[in-house]
This record gives structure tokens, sequence and C-alpha cells, in this order.
């Protein structure tokens, strides 16, 4: 079996690659809201820390009430127990990724976790 | 304490962002290759699962010999012990972000782990 899986993204509203790529560490999404748009609910996770990027366009979160401006290149990390909700601006769309991980599951990274072969 | 952690990112050669956003579940990586260029070697991961994401140019990787072509928009998700290098084209640059997580840590996500607020 090869040691890898590759997939390329549409401009669908929301695309999920857990299941595309055989991910067993992440969920990932690739959301498109429109201008004027909103995800249409507020929610927390159990155990997932989830990272968002922005990809394009404009928005914001509302986290626990307080409301973050996000523009394109932005990265912003929520715990688990965060209340969230994310926004288009009202003239712009909106494009970002959604990373879903298990709380405090990374254990060791890049040097400690790395091999080199040449 | 804030459930939040923002920071926006600059076009340096490669910027982690493990410490910046205080992640507990991924380090993720924002790379920039120039044209012609490619990181210097070949590696492969203990126990941690790689996912790439091509945000712009185009490029290569080698996995286990194996040559993939990446272009924009590409996600390619390569298993720990993968021998993988990445390389830009040789005449456009290629950006990439790594989001590195152990794998089979993830054990539920989406519906099984959100909590609805409203």
């Amino acid at each position: 079996m090869k040691n890898y899986n590759k997939v390329s993204i549409s401009q669908d509203s929301r695309t999920e690659l857990h299941d595309k790529l055989s991910l067993t560490g992440a969920e990932i999404s690739i959301n498109n809201l429109p201008a004027g748009t909103c995800v249409p609910f507020v929610h927390s996770h159990k155990n997932n820390e989830e990272i968002y990027f922005i990809l394009s366009g404009k928005g914001k979160a509302v986290v626990d009430g307080e409301t973050i401006e996000l523009i394109s290149g932005d990265w912003i990390r929520i715990s688990p127990q965060g209340q969230r909700q994310f926004f288009a601006s009202d003239d712009e769309p909106i494009s970002f990724i959604c990373i879903q991980v298990k709380e405090n599951s990374l254990e060791q990274y890049t040097m400690e976790d790395g091999i080199m072969h040449n």
C-alpha cells in the first residue's frame, strides 16, 4: 500500500478531507461562505482543538461573545470549550480551512519525531 | 484565560505555529521554497502523520521514490513511514503548509465531538 493519498479541492461550500485522504490524526474541512452569510450555529467541542486558517476574503469569528476580525493569512486556534461562530463580511466572501485535532494529543514533533534519510 | 489565540503570517521561508498559537494537538508550518530549490533532505517520522496543502505555485513531492506533481489547491497525506522530500519547480516557487499530527490520535470529530449552543 502506498504511503500517501492526494486530492485537489474545488470551490464547494464545504469539503471534508478525513475520508478522502484517509486521515487518522485530524479532520480538515475547507469552507467557503458567500458575502453576508455565516455558519448558522454556535458550537464548541468535547475533546477537539480547532485551528482555522483564512485562505481568502474577510469576515469575523465570535468566540465566547468576543469578535475577532479575520482576513486572508490569519490563523486562529480555539480551545474545545470556546463557543464559536464564523461570519463572512457583508461585502466579501471568506474561505477558510478548519483543522480538528484531539487536544493534548501531540507528543513530539519535527526534530524529535523526524528521521533523516540523507 | 481566553479560549483562542490568533496570528498573521508573513512570507518568511518557514514559520512554525506550535508555540505562536499554543497548539496542543498539532504542529503546523508554513513553507516557501523559491523556484529551483528544495527541502535539502529526505525524512520520515516516528509517530506523526503529515498533511500538506499547496497554497500557491507548483512543485513536486517525492515519496518512497515516487514523484507526485503538486499545484495550488492540492492536499496530500503522508504516513509516518513514507520517505518524503519537497521541491519547487524550476521556474516557479511553491508555498505550502504542513500539518503534523500523531497517527491514529483522532477519536471522534464534527458531529460526534461537537456541542451545539443555539
